[in-house]
């Protein structure tokens, strides 16, 4: 059974494309890793790559990945729409097959003291890898930004996890963690009332008294003008796509605004939708290694 | 992109351990190739192997397990229950990923031309590699058995696509071809009359006027004290597993018999059930690269 992690770090360029692509590379170098997506925003001056593969080599390719950054990306210069603290800013682990939570919380570790020790760069960890609650969400870490972290990092709270306790002047600093794979999830609605859209978000999503791990927003899709409710499912092991649909389908009733249609955002691991087919199907007993293609990379 | 392409060859020997290993062990040598499962009938005094891999590899270890089997199996000395005609009895070739239909049958006539000659075994194609519509049926093809065939052969509409006109006294004659990938899916009912699994049974399979992909009977399933309708899905592209479930459903209805579960038997392709989360779920749009598993065998 070979074991899967994916590894989604985000860096403070994305304007540079010779900055950007020397970076990536130490992605693309490491056999046995799949880069499966990069992509930059100028306004936000900030990169996201996706990559996959056993635990052991995305490490190495998210170490050397924070190493090229750290050496290509001057904190003093840099300047985004998005909020940063450091050249590698975040660095999520996320299990995908055969992996634990526990096991990824271990490679952040692992990947944090090395990147404190080695490059000098004070690291925090965060969401299921945080070392006390105050640390689990990322805004909370962050606020302050890179400007703020020269007097932040004093405090005794906000001592880094690893790594020297004074802000690296060229790198910032670096957060670090593991989370579930995020699932995002659009629910079509035939109406353009956008009031609607947004009405029935708050009754879906946790901060309104919905579904544990649902985020939901209202969003109107001019271009065919219906509203849509957007959602980031954070752990559809316990909040299943499916619920979130059947969710959202019973609160448009009392508008009696049909769902027409759905949209899954970029990636989604195949047991999020299967899991669904079995819901769906009422299949009892079934095991992913049914899969046909789950056997190929086992 | 890597082309996926599953073989399900079918053996004559169901009892010799030490043979049924040699003859797997053909399909274990070739790098590249992934030997999924093999089962052996020991009244039927047969075997059955599914392997997985790109379309030329797959071809090797196709030809390689007929040499091997026409080497260790005398159809002189064969009897079991199962109707069979050759050392190597059928090898279906199934398209899994990037491969068309029309690739697999041109691998299909290049294996059989390959076994006819250099094995002189006469072959035969069969579905979607059929050269005749008579031909397309394996029950039709297979009529008669080792034994009769020595006969039939000899009948003008009988000669085989590839290899002599003659039986292989040793290893009898192979049919080949091209099938879509099968699902074995049943549908459970809360009541425990069989009669009521049959009639549903006749109506959603094709011959009673159903579904054109369907094949179904009714089974009581005793240690649950329920009955099933078990069903094989031959296109599951065309008759897709949700439709196959809500036809089940409806029929259900008129007995007022509730669908209390399903089971898939076996291996499933992952878009079989993906397309069922997709038809429940409403998705618009989606595209089986979207699914992060996919991308590991691109």
């Amino acid at each position: 059974m070979t074991k899967l992690v994916e590894c989604v770090p985000n860096f403070s360029e994305g304007r540079n494309v010779k900055i950007i692509e020397n970076i990536v590379d130490e992605v693309r170098k490491i056999e046995g890793v799949k880069l499966l997506d990069y992509s930059s925003d100028k306004d936000h001056n900030r990169s996201v790559v996706t990559f996959l593969g056993e635990p052991d080599k995305v490490e190495s390719a998210a170490f050397n990945l924070i190493r090229k950054a750290a050496e290509l990306i001057d904190m003093r210069k840099h300047k985004g729409a998005h909020p940063r603290m450091g050249a590698t800013d975040v660095v999520p682990f996320i299990p995908i097959k055969d992996v634990s939570t526990e096991e990824c919380v271990e490679i952040s570790r692992k990947l944090g003291e090395k990147v404190g020790t080695e490059l000098a760069i004070p690291v925090y960890l965060y969401e299921d890898a945080a070392s006390c609650p105050e640390r689990r969400n990322l805004a909370d870490i962050r606020k302050g930004q890179y400007e703020g972290f020269f007097e932040k990092i004093k405090k005794p709270e906000w001592k880094p996890d690893f790594g020297p306790q004074k802000m690296n002047v060229k790198s910032g600093a670096t957060v670090i963690g593991t989370r579930l794979p995020l699932v995002a999830y659009n629910v079509n609605l035939g109406t353009d009332d956008v009031g609607i859209a947004n009405a029935i978000a708050r009754k879906v999503r946790y901060i309104g008294g919905g579904l544990r791990y649902v985020k939901a927003v209202g969003v109107k899709v001019t271009e065919r003008n219906i509203v849509q409710v957007s959602m980031n499912l954070v752990n559809y092991e316990k909040t299943p796509v499916y619920s979130a649909q059947e969710m959202v389908k019973m609160e448009a009733k009392r508008y009696g605004v049909p769902v027409i249609g759905s949209e899954v955002i970029g990636l989604v691991p195949m047991k999020a939708l299967i899991d669904c087919a079995k819901y769906y199907l009422q299949i009892e007993n079934f095991d992913m290694s049914q899969v046909l293609e789950s056997r190929l990379y086992e």
